[in-house]
Protein backbone atom coordinates (compact mmCIF):
# COMPACT_ATOMS: atom_id res chain seq x y z
CA UNK A 1 0.00 0.00 0.00
CA UNK A 2 2.79 2.51 0.79
CA UNK A 3 4.43 2.32 -2.36
CA UNK A 4 1.27 3.07 -3.93
CA UNK A 5 1.85 6.59 -5.94
CA UNK A 6 0.31 9.16 -8.44
CA UNK A 7 0.31 7.01 -11.46
CA UNK A 8 -1.01 3.97 -9.57
CA UNK A 9 -3.92 6.48 -8.46
CA UNK A 10 -4.10 7.45 -12.22
CA UNK A 11 -4.54 4.01 -13.39
CA UNK A 12 -7.01 3.46 -10.32
CA UNK A 13 -9.11 5.98 -11.92
CA UNK A 14 -9.10 5.71 -15.62
CA UNK A 15 -10.71 1.73 -14.69
CA UNK A 16 -13.28 3.59 -12.92
CA UNK A 17 -13.80 5.99 -15.87
CA UNK A 18 -13.02 3.21 -18.84
CA UNK A 19 -16.27 0.98 -16.63
CA UNK A 20 -17.94 4.37 -16.53
CA UNK A 21 -18.04 5.12 -20.08
CA UNK A 22 -19.11 1.93 -21.39
CA UNK A 23 -22.19 2.04 -18.64
CA UNK A 24 -23.23 5.55 -20.45
CA UNK A 25 -22.89 3.86 -23.22
CA UNK A 26 -25.64 1.67 -22.51
CA UNK A 27 -27.33 4.25 -21.22
CA UNK A 28 -27.34 6.68 -24.18
CA UNK A 29 -30.18 4.72 -26.34
CA UNK A 30 -32.30 4.43 -23.17
CA UNK A 31 -32.26 8.09 -22.89
CA UNK A 32 -32.66 9.03 -26.46
CA UNK A 33 -35.82 5.94 -26.90
CA UNK A 34 -37.40 8.86 -23.80
CA UNK A 35 -37.19 11.79 -24.90
CA UNK A 36 -39.84 13.24 -27.38
CA UNK A 37 -38.29 16.44 -28.43
CA UNK A 38 -36.15 16.01 -31.55
CA UNK A 39 -33.67 18.44 -30.02
CA UNK A 40 -33.02 16.61 -26.75
CA UNK A 41 -33.23 12.96 -29.13
CA UNK A 42 -30.90 14.72 -31.06
CA UNK A 43 -28.45 15.71 -28.33
CA UNK A 44 -28.87 12.02 -26.93
CA UNK A 45 -27.66 10.83 -30.08
CA UNK A 46 -24.78 12.94 -31.06
CA UNK A 47 -23.36 11.71 -27.90
CA UNK A 48 -23.13 8.10 -28.51
CA UNK A 49 -20.36 8.35 -31.10
CA UNK A 50 -18.70 10.85 -28.69
CA UNK A 51 -18.66 8.17 -25.85
CA UNK A 52 -17.36 5.72 -27.84
CA UNK A 53 -14.47 8.31 -29.11
CA UNK A 54 -14.15 8.61 -25.61
CA UNK A 55 -13.84 4.88 -24.71
CA UNK A 56 -11.47 4.78 -27.89
CA UNK A 57 -9.19 7.62 -25.87
CA UNK A 58 -9.08 6.11 -23.00
CA UNK A 59 -7.33 2.79 -24.66
CA UNK A 60 -5.20 4.66 -26.15
CA UNK A 61 -4.09 5.81 -22.63
CA UNK A 62 -4.15 2.39 -21.07
CA UNK A 63 -1.92 1.74 -23.79
CA UNK A 64 0.71 5.01 -23.05
CA UNK A 65 0.73 4.07 -19.59
CA UNK A 66 1.37 0.19 -20.06
CA UNK A 67 -1.99 -0.84 -18.44
CA UNK A 68 -4.56 -3.44 -20.22
CA UNK A 69 -7.56 -1.39 -21.16
CA UNK A 70 -9.92 -2.83 -18.28
CA UNK A 71 -13.17 -1.06 -16.28
CA UNK A 72 -13.55 -2.05 -12.81
CA UNK A 73 -17.04 -1.79 -11.51
CA UNK A 74 -17.68 1.04 -9.20
CA UNK A 75 -20.72 2.18 -7.60
CA UNK A 76 -20.95 5.60 -8.76
CA UNK A 77 -22.02 5.46 -11.72
CA UNK A 78 -24.72 3.02 -11.64
CA UNK A 79 -25.88 4.70 -8.74
CA UNK A 80 -26.47 8.15 -10.90
CA UNK A 81 -27.54 6.26 -14.31
CA UNK A 82 -30.13 4.14 -11.59
CA UNK A 83 -31.22 7.53 -10.47
CA UNK A 84 -32.39 9.03 -14.02
CA UNK A 85 -33.95 5.49 -14.99
CA UNK A 86 -36.03 5.77 -11.86
CA UNK A 87 -36.82 9.66 -12.51
CA UNK A 88 -37.64 8.96 -15.81
CA UNK A 89 -40.26 6.30 -14.75
CA UNK A 90 -41.69 8.53 -11.95
CA UNK A 91 -42.17 11.67 -14.67
CA UNK A 92 -42.58 9.35 -17.58
CA UNK A 93 -45.50 10.73 -19.91
CA UNK A 94 -45.84 13.82 -17.78
CA UNK A 95 -44.40 17.47 -18.96
CA UNK A 96 -41.56 17.48 -16.99
CA UNK A 97 -40.00 14.17 -18.69
CA UNK A 98 -37.72 15.75 -20.90
CA UNK A 99 -36.34 18.45 -17.81
CA UNK A 100 -35.84 15.21 -16.12
CA UNK A 101 -33.91 13.31 -18.63
CA UNK A 102 -31.45 16.90 -19.33
CA UNK A 103 -31.17 16.49 -15.31
CA UNK A 104 -30.14 12.78 -15.04
CA UNK A 105 -27.76 13.46 -18.39
CA UNK A 106 -25.89 16.36 -17.02
CA UNK A 107 -25.21 14.89 -13.48
CA UNK A 108 -23.69 11.86 -15.93
CA UNK A 109 -21.53 14.53 -17.50
CA UNK A 110 -21.00 15.90 -14.31
CA UNK A 111 -19.32 13.22 -13.17
CA UNK A 112 -17.05 12.44 -16.51
CA UNK A 113 -16.10 16.25 -16.17
CA UNK A 114 -15.02 15.66 -12.31
CA UNK A 115 -13.03 12.50 -13.31
CA UNK A 116 -11.47 13.89 -16.33
CA UNK A 117 -10.51 17.19 -15.05
CA UNK A 118 -8.99 15.50 -12.02
CA UNK A 119 -6.95 12.91 -13.86
CA UNK A 120 -5.78 15.59 -16.50
CA UNK A 121 -4.20 17.13 -13.57
CA UNK A 122 -2.56 14.09 -12.27
CA UNK A 123 -1.19 13.36 -15.88
CA UNK A 124 0.07 17.31 -15.94
CA UNK A 125 2.03 16.38 -12.62
CA UNK A 126 3.11 13.08 -14.06
CA UNK A 127 4.59 14.66 -17.12
CA UNK A 128 2.31 12.24 -19.79
CA UNK A 129 1.77 14.70 -22.35
CA UNK A 130 0.00 12.53 -24.56
CA UNK A 131 -2.04 11.26 -21.51
CA UNK A 132 -3.08 14.65 -20.66
CA UNK A 133 -4.08 15.76 -24.28
CA UNK A 134 -6.21 12.88 -25.08
CA UNK A 135 -8.11 13.19 -21.33
CA UNK A 136 -8.35 17.22 -22.16
CA UNK A 137 -9.65 16.92 -25.66
CA UNK A 138 -12.67 14.76 -24.00
CA UNK A 139 -12.98 16.79 -21.06
CA UNK A 140 -13.57 19.42 -23.52
CA UNK A 141 -16.23 17.55 -25.48
CA UNK A 142 -17.85 16.53 -22.15
CA UNK A 143 -17.87 20.31 -21.23
CA UNK A 144 -19.43 21.43 -24.57
CA UNK A 145 -22.11 18.52 -24.11
CA UNK A 146 -22.71 19.98 -20.68
CA UNK A 147 -23.07 22.89 -22.11
CA UNK A 148 -25.67 22.21 -25.02
CA UNK A 149 -28.05 20.13 -22.48
CA UNK A 150 -27.89 23.37 -20.46
CA UNK A 151 -28.55 25.66 -23.48
CA UNK A 152 -31.46 22.90 -24.35
CA UNK A 153 -33.10 23.27 -20.94
CA UNK A 154 -33.10 27.05 -20.27
CA UNK A 155 -34.26 27.69 -23.96
CA UNK A 156 -37.36 25.81 -24.49
CA UNK A 157 -37.35 22.24 -22.35
CA UNK A 158 -38.02 23.70 -18.65
CA UNK A 159 -40.68 26.14 -20.00
CA UNK A 160 -42.60 23.09 -21.52
CA UNK A 161 -42.20 21.77 -18.65
CA UNK A 162 -43.17 24.62 -16.28
CA UNK B 1 -47.84 10.29 -13.69
CA UNK B 2 -48.93 12.49 -16.63
CA UNK B 3 -50.30 15.31 -14.27
CA UNK B 4 -46.32 15.87 -12.85
CA UNK B 5 -45.09 19.14 -13.51
CA UNK B 6 -41.50 20.85 -13.29
CA UNK B 7 -42.35 22.02 -9.42
CA UNK B 8 -43.00 18.08 -8.93
CA UNK B 9 -39.09 17.37 -10.19
CA UNK B 10 -37.90 20.31 -8.31
CA UNK B 11 -39.30 18.16 -5.10
CA UNK B 12 -37.81 15.25 -6.42
CA UNK B 13 -34.38 16.91 -6.69
CA UNK B 14 -34.83 18.76 -3.29
CA UNK B 15 -35.44 15.54 -1.46
CA UNK B 16 -32.21 13.67 -3.37
CA UNK B 17 -30.37 16.80 -2.48
CA UNK B 18 -31.35 16.97 1.05
CA UNK B 19 -30.04 13.52 1.40
CA UNK B 20 -26.99 14.02 -0.37
CA UNK B 21 -26.03 16.84 2.18
CA UNK B 22 -26.93 15.22 4.67
CA UNK B 23 -24.99 12.00 4.15
CA UNK B 24 -21.79 14.09 2.97
CA UNK B 25 -22.05 15.45 6.85
CA UNK B 26 -21.34 12.46 7.73
CA UNK B 27 -18.86 11.78 5.43
CA UNK B 28 -16.72 14.81 5.92
CA UNK B 29 -15.32 13.89 9.74
CA UNK B 30 -13.85 11.07 7.92
CA UNK B 31 -12.44 12.53 5.14
CA UNK B 32 -10.88 15.14 7.58
CA UNK B 33 -9.30 12.20 9.65
CA UNK B 34 -8.16 10.78 6.78
CA UNK B 35 -6.37 14.21 5.76
CA UNK B 36 -3.00 14.10 6.83
CA UNK B 37 -1.77 17.47 5.22
CA UNK B 38 -2.52 20.54 7.53
CA UNK B 39 -4.58 22.46 4.34
CA UNK B 40 -6.17 19.53 3.68
CA UNK B 41 -7.25 18.82 7.02
CA UNK B 42 -8.47 22.82 7.05
CA UNK B 43 -10.54 22.64 3.84
CA UNK B 44 -12.67 19.43 4.68
CA UNK B 45 -13.04 21.35 8.32
CA UNK B 46 -13.91 24.17 6.77
CA UNK B 47 -16.64 22.47 4.92
CA UNK B 48 -18.31 20.79 7.73
CA UNK B 49 -20.41 24.38 8.73
CA UNK B 50 -20.82 25.12 5.36
CA UNK B 51 -22.70 22.15 4.44
CA UNK B 52 -24.60 22.85 7.95
CA UNK B 53 -26.00 25.82 6.11
CA UNK B 54 -26.76 23.90 3.05
CA UNK B 55 -29.05 21.85 4.77
CA UNK B 56 -30.58 24.83 6.42
CA UNK B 57 -30.68 26.65 3.21
CA UNK B 58 -32.79 23.36 2.04
CA UNK B 59 -34.76 23.09 5.00
CA UNK B 60 -35.72 26.82 3.68
CA UNK B 61 -36.33 26.11 0.04
CA UNK B 62 -38.90 23.19 1.60
CA UNK B 63 -40.72 25.91 3.42
CA UNK B 64 -40.90 27.36 0.48
CA UNK B 65 -42.72 25.06 -1.49
CA UNK B 66 -44.73 24.13 1.08
CA UNK B 67 -43.55 20.57 1.67
CA UNK B 68 -41.78 18.68 4.63
CA UNK B 69 -38.17 19.04 4.68
CA UNK B 70 -37.21 14.79 4.21
CA UNK B 71 -34.65 13.16 2.30
CA UNK B 72 -35.20 10.22 -0.41
CA UNK B 73 -32.68 7.92 -0.10
CA UNK B 74 -30.67 8.15 -3.56
CA UNK B 75 -28.03 5.67 -4.68
CA UNK B 76 -25.61 8.06 -6.67
CA UNK B 77 -24.49 10.18 -3.86
CA UNK B 78 -23.87 6.69 -1.36
CA UNK B 79 -22.02 5.15 -4.32
CA UNK B 80 -19.80 8.81 -4.69
CA UNK B 81 -18.87 8.40 -1.18
CA UNK B 82 -18.46 4.53 -1.37
CA UNK B 83 -15.60 5.39 -4.04
CA UNK B 84 -14.03 7.67 -1.93
CA UNK B 85 -13.93 5.46 1.29
CA UNK B 86 -12.41 2.51 -1.08
CA UNK B 87 -9.93 4.80 -2.44
CA UNK B 88 -8.93 5.65 1.14
CA UNK B 89 -8.58 1.75 1.85
CA UNK B 90 -6.60 1.14 -1.03
CA UNK B 91 -4.34 4.38 -1.02
CA UNK B 92 -3.76 4.53 2.88
CA UNK B 93 -0.24 5.20 4.15
CA UNK B 94 1.16 5.65 0.55
CA UNK B 95 2.43 9.45 -0.98
CA UNK B 96 -1.13 9.66 -3.25
CA UNK B 97 -3.79 9.53 -0.44
CA UNK B 98 -3.95 13.24 0.03
CA UNK B 99 -4.69 13.06 -4.15
CA UNK B 100 -6.94 10.81 -3.75
CA UNK B 101 -8.82 12.09 -1.05
CA UNK B 102 -9.18 15.64 -3.01
CA UNK B 103 -9.82 13.38 -5.93
CA UNK B 104 -13.13 11.86 -4.14
CA UNK B 105 -13.85 15.14 -2.44
CA UNK B 106 -14.30 16.87 -5.94
CA UNK B 107 -16.85 14.24 -7.30
CA UNK B 108 -18.72 14.98 -4.48
CA UNK B 109 -18.63 18.50 -5.14
CA UNK B 110 -19.09 18.50 -8.34
CA UNK B 111 -22.81 16.16 -7.74
CA UNK B 112 -23.68 18.67 -5.68
CA UNK B 113 -22.83 21.29 -8.36
CA UNK B 114 -24.86 19.74 -11.07
CA UNK B 115 -27.50 19.34 -8.80
CA UNK B 116 -27.91 22.81 -7.53
CA UNK B 117 -27.29 24.17 -10.74
CA UNK B 118 -30.22 22.70 -12.28
CA UNK B 119 -32.58 23.54 -9.28
CA UNK B 120 -31.41 26.86 -9.88
CA UNK B 121 -32.95 26.56 -13.71
CA UNK B 122 -35.71 24.85 -12.27
CA UNK B 123 -36.74 27.85 -9.67
CA UNK B 124 -36.13 30.38 -12.10
CA UNK B 125 -38.37 28.84 -14.40
CA UNK B 126 -41.10 28.99 -12.04
CA UNK B 127 -40.67 32.25 -10.98
CA UNK B 128 -39.52 31.43 -7.38
CA UNK B 129 -36.97 33.92 -6.37
CA UNK B 130 -36.36 33.18 -2.74
CA UNK B 131 -35.63 29.48 -3.69
CA UNK B 132 -33.33 30.63 -6.68
CA UNK B 133 -31.43 33.03 -4.35
CA UNK B 134 -31.16 30.54 -1.43
CA UNK B 135 -29.97 28.04 -4.06
CA UNK B 136 -27.37 30.35 -5.78
CA UNK B 137 -25.88 31.37 -2.57
CA UNK B 138 -25.27 27.19 -1.95
CA UNK B 139 -23.93 26.74 -5.59
CA UNK B 140 -21.45 29.62 -5.26
CA UNK B 141 -19.90 27.98 -1.71
CA UNK B 142 -19.64 24.74 -3.31
CA UNK B 143 -18.10 25.67 -6.68
CA UNK B 144 -15.78 27.89 -4.53
CA UNK B 145 -15.13 24.79 -2.29
CA UNK B 146 -14.15 22.54 -5.54
CA UNK B 147 -11.96 25.65 -6.73
CA UNK B 148 -10.12 25.40 -3.67
CA UNK B 149 -9.62 21.85 -3.64
CA UNK B 150 -8.34 21.95 -7.06
CA UNK B 151 -5.54 24.29 -6.40
CA UNK B 152 -4.64 23.14 -3.28
CA UNK B 153 -4.04 19.59 -5.80
CA UNK B 154 -2.07 21.95 -8.19
CA UNK B 155 0.23 23.81 -5.47
CA UNK B 156 1.03 20.98 -3.92
CA UNK B 157 -0.34 17.89 -3.21
CA UNK B 158 -0.53 16.19 -6.17
CA UNK B 159 3.34 17.31 -6.55
CA UNK B 160 4.19 15.03 -3.37
CA UNK B 161 1.82 12.17 -4.63
CA UNK B 162 3.86 11.69 -7.48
Amino acid sequence: MAGKDLKDLLIHQLKDTYYAENAILKALPKLAEAAKADELKGAFGLHVPETQKHVEHLKQVFKLVGERAEGTEFPAIEGIISEGEEAMQEFGGSSALAAALIGSAQAVEHYEIVRYGTMLAWAKQLGLGEVEALLNETLVEEENTDEILSELAEDSINAQAA
